[in-house]
């Protein structure tokens, strides 16, 4: 693959992820929504279609890798090339960015309700994670292990015949058959039982970018935007793809 | 395929895909139904698990659009050729049409009983899409973008080889394997994330037929019909397929 | 395949199928279960995922009707030899009522606590339907219209190469690879959309066996078995069988 | 495989298997959790999706096992060599007990919010099970039929083609394909259909390695570990894996 394909491959599979993310989100918190109050079975599946759309939409071009934690275990393992490192990761972030600004375009009229200052809501949890009990060494190990939850599998996942994720480098049989639905449902299985704690963001693009956008947004009393906590969605995860690499190397 | 087999296919296909998506919708909402109440994950599933049931029965004579949005996406993008087109939106709308027919039989007992005047329902939430709030601008974004996340995934979706959908035009091959199931399961994301605000049409038919059903229909205290706001169902979602072949075009 | 290998298929898998749907049914209606009111998301996934379990252990030795609607719309389109149709319906309803006394085993503690009349539940549902609204004529057409939402599919599923259920009659490749999968998750699918009126039995066997078993067991205060009622879910289903069939041979 | 190869596949599987599982339980359970309360269809796919993940993991270095009962049934039909057996049993008691401590580590700080006695939740439910009505015989039987409903399975599924799963000894071919994920879905609904009256163990190592666990970790207020109750979820599933190879010989 190119450079620009990597690029474009993550921009687009990126946004859509956070597209669908974001979106159920929004769909389960905000007032006039038809899904309001639906429940975490709906947050889990929300977020593992997400996976489903975009990395299948990104798989021809670019791997769909879709987070810096996948593609840091994917390179740690010399299963991508350093050099295309740089393109996935702007891709993920420019893709997060743009995905988030498409959530808010979908909720844009659910967004501007929250005009009605008596009924306000915060409006950060559409968009990125934060802790139920803020405590950062308990947080970044939760964030951690949920991501070697994610990248140790998916590193595994390859020596399966006929599953293989990112085995095939330079061409697009990466993300063929079946291996991406597995990958979508095993992160709705993060959800419903890692998210408890920290939201598993699991992604430093996933909760990164987002964040960038509600700075952004003009929302109608949107709240903080947390920089406080940011680091930990982004360090943890990190750890946890590094981890995950080094447990596959062990093994294999 | 020959333009009856299209037809045919179609209108089927579109049948199945509404009898199971207004079927959940009445039995979530009707009275004296054992799934009332029953929430979104389940109308979520029930209408992914009807493009599962209708486009797999489709698919070996039409390849299973099933969708006008669709077919503009794969028409314009030169998958589908322009002079199907027609055969593919008549078998859609008459589909849809019927298959609102078929819902309504199945619950026929529970439409009846809303002759009682004090505890009747409205009925169109069942038949067709209705916004939370009411701004046409801000109701066509979404389902533009809605759209987008449907139609542009199965377009890239055909360039993963195994989990093509509408590649091999002219033979049965169109929707074999797993590409129908990973669409349903793709419906049933934007369902949980996108359908927030307006119910998701995404699919002009969808929209369009069963309101006309509804229309026709002699069921107690049915309610309005509400033509005002159809032409947004319907233009969104053919905005959104013409603006996923755009993109489509520019990254291939 | 042999007539014995017919029965015991049939059998084994109609048991299973029936272990999981009664079971679900038990377990989300019964006190002192741990998923007493888990609603109706959990009945539609315990039944689709029992069709599932039974239907691929059956798969090796029956080809997995375990329906007579199913093995109707088989023998009608020449799929299944009509030679053979006594021995699918033979091990279908032993198959049910064991699977039904299985249940029973199951839950037998939580049986025994319905002894507390005071407490005491009707138990007919956990094994049999009943309609909400009971009307002959709506109970009729609503088990007529979702049987041929289950048989029409599977009959046009066997057009789709790699996805074909019931195809290669004679060998053990009946249901190999997604079929039953498919079938499974169209089931969930039944289970949500059309299930709101009668419970969807949608199979013969499914609803009589246990309705057998019901009548025989000795269950404390367990109520009627409402013989009047069951002869809509067999010939409901039946008739639904042959429709399928019907359209399929118009159809191809 | 060698035996070094099998005990690190047992590990890893079973760890993140019960990293899922005793997660889902801990999620829905504890304060401060984000799903807390969020039901049984949640713990269902919980548990279920664990099995995908460890099991895709594991499958390369072990075939993953991952359940003594599992094991027992494809020693005790020739499929699992008898001298493997230890390797197996070691792995996943060892890979037990470290996915319990791992699910401890990422509910940390809820596990410690649990130091406010006021508020203390007993905490045994997220590790290991307990009947909802204890009579041991019944328990046991309910423990020996939901085994037999995923063993039996288990072991057919192995003669359907494309879906094998522990048929090709000594090579990293078992698990390939989608009969990893069969089996996940297979494990959701023995969860939802089977698992109301002693909360589903139907696996040994799954029950025994976490309630050791639990017995050594300093949580505060953690209430029983239970060892009266806990000779029932290893015989029940033990007795459940030797009667499932039984019916398979007798079938096969």
């Amino acid at each position: 693959m190119t450079h620009g394909s990597i690029f474009v491959g993550e921009l687009i599979g990126t946004a859509i992820l956070i597209l669908f993310g974001a979106g159920v989100c929004a769909a389960v918190t905000l007032n006039h929504s038809k899904a309001r109050g639906a429940g975490w079975i709906v947050i889990a599946f929300g977020w593992g279609f997400g996976v489903l759309a975009g990395a299948y939409t990104a798989a021809p071009k670019s791997g769909a890798h879709l987070n810096p934690a996948v593609t840091l275990g994917l390179a740690l393992t010399d299963i991508t090339e350093w050099g295309d490192v740089p393109y996935y990761l702007l891709g993920q972030m420019a893709g997060a960015i743009l995905g988030a600004v498409l959530t808010w375009l979908v909720y844009f009229a659910q967004f501007q309700a929250n005009a009605d200052e008596d009924k306000a809501l915060p409006t950060l949890g559409i968009f990125s994670t934060a802790p139920e009990i803020r405590n950062p060494v308990a947080n970044l190990i939760t964030e951690v292990i949920a991501t070697v939850g994610l990248v140790l599998p998916i590193l595994f996942f390859g020596k399966n015949p006929g599953t293989g994720i990112g085995r095939i480098p330079g061409t697009t049989a990466y993300g063929s058959g079946i291996g991406i639905l597995i990958v979508a449902l095993l992160v709705v299985g993060i959800g419903l039982s890692l998210g408890g704690p920290t939201g598993y963001a699991i992604n430093p693009a996933r909760d990164l970018g987002p964040r960038i956008t509600h700075a952004l947004l003009p929302i109608p009393n949107k709240g903080t935007s947390d920089w406080g906590y940011a680091w930990i969605p982004v360090v943890g995860p990190l750890i946890g793809g590094a981890l995950s690499a080094l447990v596959y190397k062990a093994a294999f």
